[in-house]
């Protein structure tokens, strides 16, 4: 059974005249990334699932086959043909709408459907789709799924790395994703400047053309206080000051929550930070390397991070403020995403003209976490049908992430994105900058 | 070793000409209330905890000694003694900084301490109080203190109350804390009438004169656009419409942890309804009582709520919108309170001149969920020392409550009030009201 | 609803001749002891439930009166009125056929029925058993239902006095159930010696006149090999050594459960062991007071009396082996049981003629862990009706322990009685005694 | 670091005059046969762990070759190289002798090392034993050791096709592990028929040429009293009248702790049992199949064998029982173990001239619940070493199952063999027999 169309779409601009070649070649992009993200790993490697929260490498390259399955071509393509009737119950992830599914938790059983099969269904898939793309049933509502589909995809090419990363920490053998790189010799990076901006009425939320997700509108006037924000990421040196000085052991410097959880949990570094012989170490893509300290701080919960910017006597920004941020000029350039292809977070250049007036890496290299709750904006409405399940039923207990990360897909990435998670979390490339009232 | 003494102070206004006569009345009349609610309660319903989120009427009795002897008598008043070296450790409750404590989830298996140890620890502070309030010690910092002390035992009274109806509930004779008094007959409650407010800038928080928690802090301005509010309260008719309409069976209306908590823990009714032969009953503090449609639901989640707003084709109003509405004229007279003794929510008074054009019923019956999560405003600051754990550290995963209820404390209720509860918590007397865009 | 009556009775001997008055004296006796037993608490104290296996005293006083009102008057005494209809099932324990009940881990919230209610029954239910015994409604069940009442009121002390040290033991202040008695200077206890006994046909299980539990028979013969069993039990000396040794952190002398429970409880030493300043102290029914090194270790779990065993090149008797020994002459002599009120072990008496030739203390002190599993003897069936649930059931996971401890009702111990507890359980006075095969 | 050689050698036999061309012989079939059943399953089936008490099969294959490495080569081939020093880690089960290993619940995790290393590390270990077992190093302990080493990999061969079978059933696609072979029409199976055996000394437990476990012996005398024991193994048509009675809602069949677990898990059948249109279906090695009513029951907890036996009238053997009845000349003809290929029990022959005198289907089929906890034997000894961890350690908490099944590896059962799992355990082709008093 094909879930029901949305009828009142979102994402918004689903204008008539949306350039059917451009969605084309980005469809063509995405869904060949997505291969290539994939191959450097084994048919073992893509079956395991390392915790709840983490999906298996052939689930990730399954669902979001199904996604255009389901939303597009079932919806959409006059005619089209299941793959295999048993592949929507194994890959819808939390879709109620789109009918019933595997559980979650046990997406590491999937060994069959194989992943033989599993590339045989992209193919089919991707064949159905290059053969819609070119006919003439695309409206703008099934142009509009396409788009949502790609970034739909883009979503889970970062979340096959993060969710890859985290499986092979696990391992005995530590295996790395991939060779590593030579690491630059390290400068030392120069102490934050907090850049004053002004209070007031500022317009927050996505407006005008190109594509945004339901979440991020609709665009809406919002006062701020003035504030100031840091021109750059807190990074591994800050934070090794910050444990230096007890930071996880001062229970003052903690949200209540948060200090439950790191005494439960044991927390005392970031995760994937790993103490050998009074040395740390750092778990990445490209297997266990020293930590930099010149590089980003990242997986750090919510709760770190607040108890960090605690001690460093500031807060974190306000989504809004962090938005108002962005859009100064220069701020927004996408850096180190997974264009750039370093899957690590880079360090801060400070020879930059305007390393000390203009907030630096805001989209690349981590998310940041910020002060605000994952709440809809004012006259937010989900769609109506399974789509409308996308964003909205996750907004509540979860933070908002602002920017984008070195594992974010290339294009994927703009100042109003809002990404979120449970404060507890720290598997995504997560960071922090700093943040103060003026 | 006592807590160092906050020096920013909060709460704010600790203006020095405060009316100490005034303070002293109302600190004793405080003191007596708290014993007046204990008096229908053996030892034995005394001592025992129903779950971690409650606490024990002993304990209630003796922590909010326990705050006087440490914030006020320890700090200033010269020559206190203790009046027993170990009772800090069984009586504070969160207050890192006030030295180590008693877990927690262990406070019902105090027995000792004996229910008489408190209450002769209760005389002896009380007793040391009234020296100190004819004192020339009291200044502007101490007279804050008490008066925070006055608030914080108020909140208590509320807990009291609220804990001993969940542990009732769960005996097995279904206890009744009070005799039943006659129930009037209910009319039929009408349609709910959406009263429409302007959008634009409005001033948010506490300010003037009269004491408020820090939380409430600083006002602000904050942009809101048009809204719609109800004029009345979601009633126990409403609810059963909303169950027999698959409230609690349609994964559709509900945010995504919601539905997992409703599932997992088996919800089908608010907390403490019961089905008997077909029809609901409701454990309350008169014992187990019919359901009464016509008053106010209680006792239901922020998920339940939340689900039930979108049921509606509705939403919940953010914290700002609920204040903006309660600064109407004639919405914020204190109703329902513990002033009048109902012990319950009471219904609708649908012969009131103003009942469509002003909400009803806002400050007394129900807290009311909002759509806010608990965070701090802009400017907020913590106070230093034990003192500013009162309210900051628990800025996260709770949502903000505005309102009050049937067993607030009389004098304890204003429209700056903001209280918190995790999304899941249902033992205190939780309702909603609706609310939309315009 | 009154159970059916057992038709196939249980515990054996019901024999018609029972001498009724002597019946009717420790009747008396034993309702009496209860009383005194909690006569030191507070009503708070009775109300509380510190875990899940232990009860409140008031339900215990309330239990102990159940199981008489139902198996003995409901069932044999005409006209006999329940005191309360809501009582059985607020005090039914386990017996399935007896009815619906309250579950066991809410036990701690029977704040009502009052201590004073429960008073009231059992003066209720000791007047009319008075009135029963003396009439001649007692035939031979139902004098054997009295004495299994009896018998069963006798355990529920032993654990009355086991669960409120747990309890207290929990407390911040550490109460004493009593006043500290003097403690007598302690002699160095000698080795111990193993005493030779032969293997070969013996028979094991109780017979001939006098009460027994349907679990002790039917009395059957059994093959043993050659063993030798130690003339003295384990003391706290012996165990401070093995802790010294390396006891509680070296796996390979642990059963594999044994170690996984015991590095997740994270044991050190034995429960109610505490090290204050580098000097062990124990929480006993007299409060906390040091370790005495000549009185037998107690409250141990079954894991950790095996890796004694191992550790000291040992092993724990078969409970067979036990009742041999406990049946040589001058080793069943009921010793230090709750009849001599010492409430705690006693130290080895090797000035004893006999102290190197004859098992020492197996009745009283402490119970002893076997390596027999709680099983069926060889022709064992459970009584029909509800009094069948008393044993039986319970015959899967548990251990058997022999002997009797300080805290067992007097005139209960003899060298037959099987009682069973899981392996990793340690709230009793649990202790042990080496074998060895020879 | 290889682990101390045992040197009380266990098992027992460790003759110098083994036949090493025999010994060899079944070396290399033991090691072909588990590439054999791995061979249906693709590396995407072999790394996945579906619950703590399954291995993935990888690991398994892995498993035992380094036990081959550890024990023997390392401890006896002069010269041998480790494969790969980071094996052991991944590989070592529970031998904390032979170092520290990689957390049993994250098996599944093991991705790498990769199936392919793992066959290399199987053909060099392999080539390692060839050269070994033609040189003059292999002494007498050497010879046990491979013997041990043989029927440990027989053990794993067993665990890989239940932890297969377990790993599917919760798979989306219920795959089979092999094609379905057509199913004989099946014939009413007769009563059961009880056979009745003498008490008196009966002697027990392995004795004489062959291997056997530690845990087999020593051999010793052990008086029994008169009992009977079924022909014939308890069917599915005898379990579907089980359920029909209500054996899964009435709790006095029931032992307490079997109760709360088949009520916490929702038991209302055997595992692997789907109610699908009224009819019950059985997931089997052979995909899911219709329930077939004559052949035996299996993949039952003890709990609920016990269950059913209570039901029935009747109770389980011992294990003492068991084995005088296999010992009964025709009992205990190797039936339908692995040898057969049949993979499933099959039904009661009962045109068997002895099918009502001797007991049918002792060795092959199912195993056979008993009513012996796992305890040593009078005069067990475990080895020293690590060896010596085999058995010993797991003596407590288990039963005792006796038999083997459809999955035993051929020439792997015995009449004295004693096998033993949790009593909630159900994923082992688990069945009963039942047994009575005479």
């Amino acid at each position: 059974m094909a879930p029901s169309p949305p009828t009142n779409l979102r994402p918004r601009d689903a204008q008539a005249n949306v350039n059917l070649d451009d969605l084309t070649r980005r469809l063509v992009e995405t869904r060949a990334l997505s291969m290539e993200l994939a191959s450097p790993l084994s048919s073992e490697d893509m079956v395991v699932q390392s915790m709840e929260d983490a999906s298996p490498t052939k689930w990730h390259l399954a669902h979001v086959t199904w996604f255009f399955e389901t939303f597009v071509l079932q919806a959409h393509a006059p005619g089209y043909q299941l793959f295999d009737e048993r592949f929507p119950f194994c890959f819808n992830s939390y879709y109620v709408q789109a009918g019933p599914r595997h559980p979650r938790p046990a997406r590491g059983l999937l060994t069959r459907p194989s992943l033989d099969a599993v590339m045989a269904y992209r193919a089919h898939v991707d064949e159905a789709l290059d053969r819609f793309m070119g006919s003439s049933a695309v409206n703008a509502e099934a142009a509009m799924l396409v788009e949502l589909g790609i970034n739909h995809e883009q979503q889970h090419q970062e979340l096959l790395l993060t969710d890859i990363l985290h499986a092979f920490s696990l391992g005995p053998l530590k295996p790395a994703y991939r060779e590593p790189r030579g690491l630059a010799a390290q400068p030392i990076t120069p102490d934050v400047t907090m850049i004053d901006l002004d209070g007031g009425l500022h317009r927050i939320g996505h407006e005008g053309a190109g594509f945004a997700y339901d979440n991020e509108g609709p665009a809406h006037r919002c006062q701020l206080e003035p504030f100031a924000i840091a021109n750059r990421l807190v990074t591994n040196r800050d934070w090794l000051a910050f444990m230096a000085d007890g930071g996880y052991t001062t229970p003052t410097l903690w949200l209540s929550d948060g200090w439950a959880c790191a005494q439960t949990n044991g927390w005392q570094a970031p995760l994937y930070w790993e103490l050998r012989e009074e040395r740390w170490w750092h778990m990445t893509l490209e297997g266990l390397v020293p930590v930099d300290p010149a590089t980003p701080v990242t997986h750090i919960s919510y709760y770190e991070a607040d108890a960090y910017a605690r001690w460093a006597g500031k807060r974190l920004p306000r989504e809004q403020e962090w938005e108002v941020a962005a859009r100064l000029p220069g701020a927004s350039d996408e850096g180190n995403t997974l264009a750039t292809r370093a899957l690590r977070p880079v360090a801060f250049d400070a020879a930059r003209a305007d390393a000390t007036t203009v907030p630096q890496q805001m989209l690349g290299d981590v998310w940041e976490w910020t002060q605000s709750a994952y709440l809809p904006y004012p006259g937010y409405k989900a769609a109506l049908g399974a789509v409308g399940e996308y964003n909205g039923k996750f907004m509540c207990n979860q933070m908002v992430m602002r920017g984008a990360s070195c594992a974010t897909a290339p294009g994927h990435a703009r100042a109003s994105y809002r990404t979120f998670f449970y404060p507890h979390q720290r598997w995504q490339f997560m960071g922090l900058r700093l943040a103060e009232d003026r």
